[in-house]
């Protein structure tokens, strides 16, 4: 079987020809794994998501999630994934054995979880939001909430939600005006409206779990006096029966141009339509400690942008195939230097354009999944050696803004190209190609918006600790040029073309840094991101090409078919942005409303 | 009142101070006309535009045309705004007198329905393709066909389609199957199936005119042996009054992503339903000579391509006004500078990330409206000075392909940070931004693909008549590029950037033709098509902003910093295009099938 999803043949090579993952086996917490298990993890991932993701998907589209002002109806086929899924123990696959979980090395579990997210991302959206709310709170609850909330979602009994953005907080959580109010009891009574919480409110599963950002009234103004708390839909007992109905009313649902089959909620806590024990306000307890909400939030913010990464990769990945397929078989048209018309039509694929839009899209969604095992993979390392973890913990905080952003931006391209091959066919919904291009495009908008992504690599990223980030990822860049030259031929001319992008940017931050202008060094920001996320594929498409290099086949011909577009087609673009980098560009800064 | 549409000022700026079209009124064609009636016209456009067709917008894409196997059914507001556009005389606005035309140039028809496109494009799509249809007509039939068909177009009571694609001939209109069997009384009957005809079935008008591509058995192979007839939905008398039901019959719709509100539907020529006369086959009339019926197709079709580019401006330029004022409205964030939480929150249109996505819609959208209005009087100046007409056709036939796919492809772009800088809210089907990006994604598509659009640019245009179209343009640039020299300032710095720009496309273009491989040539004309596009927008952003040198005020200090935006931000990205178009690359060429 030829799946149009995601490449098994890809994913083998980068988990195991590049990557070397088996080699994690040999750490203690991946002890009890092998080749083998991370083998019939990807063939129950594999199977889970063409049987019980894929055929809905359109259904899933077409067929919204629907709200009568009493309860949310979404189609069954929903509920029936969600629950084979949380049957298969899939929401635990990394967690720890104690809470349930496989412990398998997260950047397995993101190859396995790509499937799902190619398959249907809408469906997906439901468990892999639970995935993150769970390894918060596995991370920063007390025992008790694990007990009460983790191990239920990791059975798949509970689903889990992140409530941040307010209507007039999005992008600025500092402005967040739900407020917790602490009761004697120890627990927290919440007031306040949730926007765009995705698996807000349904019935797929008992009860939903809510990580809710909060206020406690007299903190510190801000972000600092942000707290962290647990609602549940439903109380759960200390025996872990459901007791009342919680204070969180769903006040409407939000209707997306994609990304459908994921209800996106309003939620109101504390509204008084449902009171527990009598007394206003929706029950939570607090996580962790006051006003460290949001730290412990971005430990899930950075995992849910790896996966916001995945995502838009995995639809990126399964437009190309599915045009892949589409142009071998479309007939149409002639050679360039074929003039007579009686002969027959070939198929689209030997027309040179259709060749680069297919390449491009292989360099894109091949490049991007690369990049997010990649980072997936310093999870692991981080958590399992010590020793190291400082390291890989720096190098994944500067690559996770560009793990999130660049294929949001380029895998979002993909499935314009895909649309592109498919001509008119690929305009129509009778084709999948048109539901990935609108599920697509919510990706450069959440967890981050693409220009927050920018502020956050250039203001925090890139600084941090003098520069200690940027530093690891110019010797990781270092070691893959060296790599490279040291095989000569191809590789080498790549390296060589890599290592003077990556000088020239260095180069250029430097001078953005140290020009004393905030102001100006920002104005750019997201050009800046932009420019660092074309320049870090290129690292990844050396590295497949150095893994690639002297294997004969033509899987290997097609990955340095691939990396070579993208070093002659994408790693260009970079040179004007470098340029106006550099010149601190003010054009947009000294734009006055009045002018436009 | 500040609309959403379209910038009157904008408008005025271009027709009246750049393009000066009132000197079109010296000319005998338009010699009835004056400023007061182009503004008469404008002012018409808008209040139709706003009334009739703006309002419906989201209920003809939400409740899209349906069809029960026997009529399709469309929200009445439909009819409406058809009727009252028809009412107006707006068919004719720039048709003929005698055919009941008003005679306006095209440029100011094209100022004016651009509102109709921004308020409601699925809508407009009835009319402007009877526009289109009726013109054809007009130019190639006879007489007595302009009797029957024209005259009723432009009265409002018909409308037209046009019928080109199969299912197994899009792109590849040479490989059409259609026949058309000549019948003793000088009739044809047609025997066929047609794909993607908009407009092709519905009960907005009395009757439906098709222009419908066949072959005559026994003629050449290829597009050689292609004709053209009109066949009517119903006969017409020589009285002009209805008659039998012809055998055209809806076989289905297309239901897309976008452009909904235009029913896309396939249509069976002679399928027997309906046999008026008794005898089988749909009954046509040849337009013209036969064979010749793709040549007059193209005079349509050019027209059309005008058209999609406009349509593309439109939903870019409306999207941008919609997008700016949620700018100036959506409060969120601080200034990079500003560090206390405490303070309010700023309109994002002071954060210089949405100003940058404000200013590329800006550049893309008034670029794009520049370069339509500039086609569009290049057709009035062919149609109305004999002595320059050649020349005036020549520079229209190069710039066509760029006037239908830069719009297409950047004014897309427009609607994409249209939908950016609304966050959120701007993938929600609450704003309007996220329907004209998916309706707007169809236009790289409809009327010649964007990869269509290379090969006609760098196979055809650039080398027609030894180079005369290419010369003609240079000669154009080489004028405004001396007309902001002798400026001075800012205006002479942009024209050097245009001038070696415009002088390293032709350097490259013609190394490229004489490299006596046209395989390699031709490998990436798209790449060469979107060069081409950046810079003769570059050239039309220096016109602008030689029109608004030594101005005053907000306006002019706007244009001022669209074409600064353009010249930093976008003219640059054809270095490395150009680097790539010189070396002949033969990546995308040599990827053979196997190696994906």
């Amino acid at each position: 079987m030829r799946s149009d999803l995601i490449s098994r043949r890809d994913l083998e090579f980068l988990l195991y020809e590049w990557l070397r993952v088996e080699e994690l086996t040999g750490r203690e917490r991946f002890a009890d794994h092998s080749r083998e298990t991370f083998d019939g993890f990807l063939d129950l991932c594999e199977d889970l998501a063409t049987r019980y993701f894929a055929p809905h998907n359109k259904a899933n589209d077409a067929q919204e999630p629907r709200f009568d002002g009493e309860r949310v109806t979404i189609i069954p086929e929903v509920k029936d994934a969600v629950q084979a899924f949380g049957k298969a123990n899939l929401v635990g696959a990394a967690m720890d054995a104690e809470v349930g979980g496989m412990q398998l090395p997260s950047v397995v579990e993101a190859a396995g979880f790509a499937w799902f997210q190619a398959a249907n991302v809408g469906t997906a959206g439901y468990v892999f939001l639970t995935i993150g709310n769970a390894n918060l709170l596995a991370a920063h609850g007390s025992p008790e909430q694990v007990d009460r909330f983790v191990k239920p979602m990791v059975e798949g009994r509970f689903t889990g939600t992140m409530c941040l953005s307010e209507p007039q907080a999005g992008s600025s959580l500092a402005d967040i005006v739900t407020r917790a109010e602490p009761q004697e009891d120890g627990t927290y009574r919440l007031f306040g409206s949730k926007m765009w919480i995705s698996g807000g409110d349904h019935e797929l599963t008992e009860n939903i779990v809510h990580l809710v950002l909060a206020k406690i009234p007299g903190g510190p103004a801000g972000t600092k006096g942000i707290s962290l708390f647990v609602v549940p839909k439903y109380l759960v007992d200390a025996d872990g029966s459901l007791g009342a109905r919680n204070d969180v009313t769903l006040a409407g649902l939000n209707h997306k141009m994609g990304y459908r089959g994921t209800v996106n909620t309003v939620l109101n806590f504390g509204e008084g339509r449902h009171t527990p024990g009598g007394a206003a306000g929706a029950v939570g307890y607090l996580v962790g400690e006051p006003h460290r909400g949001l730290s412990y939030m971005f430990h899930m913010m950075n995992e849910a942008r790896l996966g916001v990464g995945l995502g838009a990769t995995a639809l990126g990945y399964t437009g190309y195939l599915k045009s892949l397929r589409y142009a071998r078989e479309r007939q149409q048209g002639r050679a360039v230097t074929a003039k007579d018309p009686a002969t027959p039509q070939i198929p689209i694929i030997e027309h040179a354009d259709v060749k680069r839009m297919l390449l491009a899209q292989k360099s894109y969604v091949e490049g991007a999944l690369a990049l997010l095992l990649y980072c997936n993979r310093l999870v692991d390392l981080a958590r399992t050696d010590p020793a190291s973890a400082r390291e890989h913990t720096l190098l994944l905080e500067i690559l996770t803004g560009v793990a999130k952003s660049w294929p949001s931006q380029w895998c979002l391209e993909a499935n314009n190209l895909a649309i592109q091959v498919h001509g008119g066919y690929g305009y129509t919904r009778e084709y999948d190609v048109e539901q990935h291009y609108r599920d697509n495009r919510l990706n450069p908008i959440h967890e981050g918006t693409h220009g927050i992504q920018g502020m956050d690599l250039l203001g925090r990223k890139v600084i941090q600790h003098e520069g200690a980030s940027l530093r690891l990822l110019a010797q990781r860049i270092a070691a893959s040029v060296a790599a490279a030259r040291a095989l000569g031929g191809e590789p080498a001319e790549l390296a060589e073309a890599l290592d003077a992008s990556w000088q020239r940017l260095v180069t250029v931050t430097t001078a953005m840094l140290s020009a004393g202008d905030p102001a100006a060094t920002m104005a750019n920001s997201t050009i800046y991101l932009e420019a660092f996320g074309h320049i870090v594929l290129a690292w990844i498409w050396l590295e497949q090409a150095v893994a690639a290099a002297g294997h004969d086949g033509d899987f290997y011909a097609g990955k340095r078919a691939a990396a070579r577009y993208f070093f002659r087609y994408e790693l260009p673009r970079t040179g004007p942005q470098l340029d106006l980098l550099a010149a601190l560009d003010r054009t947009t800064l000294e734009m006055r409303d009045a002018w436009f």
